[in-house]
């Protein structure tokens, strides 16, 4: 949870006046998210989410991010709306941040996903795939196999605090990785962060995703396999086949994977669950004593990790190609 | 800001299902309010504020602030109004804390309060303190003058470790309010907490009242004096008599003070603001090391307080009687 940037009064309703969306009426920080800050804000025509772009996301970013949503709304995926302000504009400023306002998202994320939840996840993943193939903006990805050994090298020396043998295991995957990783598979935008807290459901039915701030060019099957960890894992760590096979049968209704997709899902689930090892250690071992915000345990992605390399073959994963 | 409590989607849902709102659509944490946990709820019938109390709210209280707000409602005052359950109860349990469902009031509280927002406070708390007065439930100010001395005696040793000399000036403060303090002065309901954060406007008016958690029984002008301190002070702690005078009259406009709680007003802001200090001293040196939450500062209530000590008469706030 986090608000991090105090609005003032003036600044908010000559921001709000510079979009037609008619007198504001309440502003409310929310409680979610911990890269930006987040406000909901209702006004005479309705609610919207406002965002104050904190200092982790990069505003040369931002063009790409909403006009992403702005494309896959067109094409009927459910997601934040940017609003234009009177001039056209997607992105303006609020107290020294980049700004933007987005069309509110009904639904609820689900803490204990279940099978029918993965799924509608994966019927949404491949629709939004298919969406963003006319998409005309691109953005490489920064955690890609290109970035994860500089990323491991900034913290390397301190790996093994957090695990006796830590540090070994990553350098044997990275060469691991670094020898296997597929880079013919079929290309687009990817979410590359679709984490139960960023798909929004109404019951069972999926309502919308949000977050699109690691959104992406990379190959496709790569949205799949983080999804193998964030989704299909239950707490103790076990992974769930029934619930991997239905989000790969959700999937496959909308796009049919190629043998050569099927084939790396193994591979792709292990470079996946790398890359939010990397992420978590990283943040792990950067966060000063006593600060606010608690990080994510990197030790989750390390036995999800240790699960991926026992797998042959993508049958593990529940399906047949 | 805070959201203290996590709340299970299963357990969201079966609370929802308690009254006739219709169907949960979105549920989102709000980053307000630091005594209990808030979230804004959205349904087929509307939006919602779902509380859930948190341990310094007495639960025995919770019917008194529940129903105060309802009644307060139906005498046109405009605060958050209960929503009753099904069974028409008003107070219900959620993640093992008591919680109640409140209407949602749009309006944004105001940073920088002007002379106009003081005079339309001052109207609107001399029409509440009318709508109360056939209110039949009574609460004890906990916080009045029986109680300071007893609370400030936790953290009297430790006192002078926040400014030196601040034992001695409480003290002789709580001797002079003792032997000055008037009891005779026309009672009833008051907010006793109506701080900036807790009043709502839309541009220049006034759209509600909210967190009346400190409500209670007690003399109605000790509700202006806390006014008197939380609103008629600059950011550099110099009065403005304009607002002083702008929340009299406001006031005024709605119920007329008598001759005795007019002259009793200096009496009154210093208590209110030795009130304030006692409480922000005892949490600040009550929160452990590292906490979450920076408590407010006692200083400001010591210079709040050191002005009113200089006040002769209520004329120094600004109205003739």
């Amino acid at each position: 949870m986090a608000v991090y940037t105090d609005v003032a009064d003036e600044e908010l309703s000559a921001f709000i006046d510079q979009y037609q969306i008619g007198r504001l009426l309440s502003f409310k920080g929310i409680a979610e998210g911990v890269e930006n800050s987040n406000f909901l804000v209702h006004t005479q025509t309705g609610h919207f989410i406002l965002t104050l772009y904190e200092k982790r996301v990069d505003p040369a970013d931002l063009p790409f991010f909403l006009h992403l949503l702005n494309h896959l709304a067109s094409k009927d995926i459910s997601c934040p709306v940017p609003v234009p302000d009177k001039t056209g504009t997607l992105l303006g400023t609020l107290a020294e941040r980049p700004a933007a306002l987005v069309t509110f998202l009904d639904g609820m994320w689900v803490k204990r996903p279940k099978p029918v939840h993965c799924e509608q996840l994966g019927q949404t993943m491949a629709r939004m795939h298919l969406a963003a193939a006319d998409f005309d903006m691109r953005r490489a990805n920064a955690l890609d196999l290109a970035g994860w050994r500089p990323l491991f090298e900034k913290c390397a020396d301190r790996a093994d605090e957090v695990h006796p043998g830590l540090s070994d295991l990553v350098v044997r995957e990275l060469d691991h990785l670094e020898a296997a990783w597929p880079d013919d598979l079929p290309r687009g935008i990817i979410h590359a962060d679709l984490f139960p807290d960023n798909v929004f459901f109404l019951g069972e039915e999926l309502s919308g995703l949000i977050d699109f701030y690691f959104a992406c060019s990379d190959q496709l099957a790569y949205d799949i396999a983080i999804c193998l960890n964030a989704w299909c894992f239950e707490t103790d760590l076990s992974f769930n086949i029934t619930k991997a096979r239905a989000l790969l049968n959700g999937y496959g209704k909308v796009r049919s994977l190629s043998r050569r997709e099927y084939d790396s899902l193994p591979t792709l689930a292990r470079g996946a669950a790398l890359r939010f090892l990397l992420t978590r250690l990283y943040d792990w071992l950067s966060v000063p004593e006593g600060a606010l915000v608690t990080p994510k345990d990197p030790m989750e992605y390390v036995k999800k990790l240790r699960f991926h390399q026992t797998v042959g073959t993508a049958s593990a994963y529940g399906l047949s190609p």
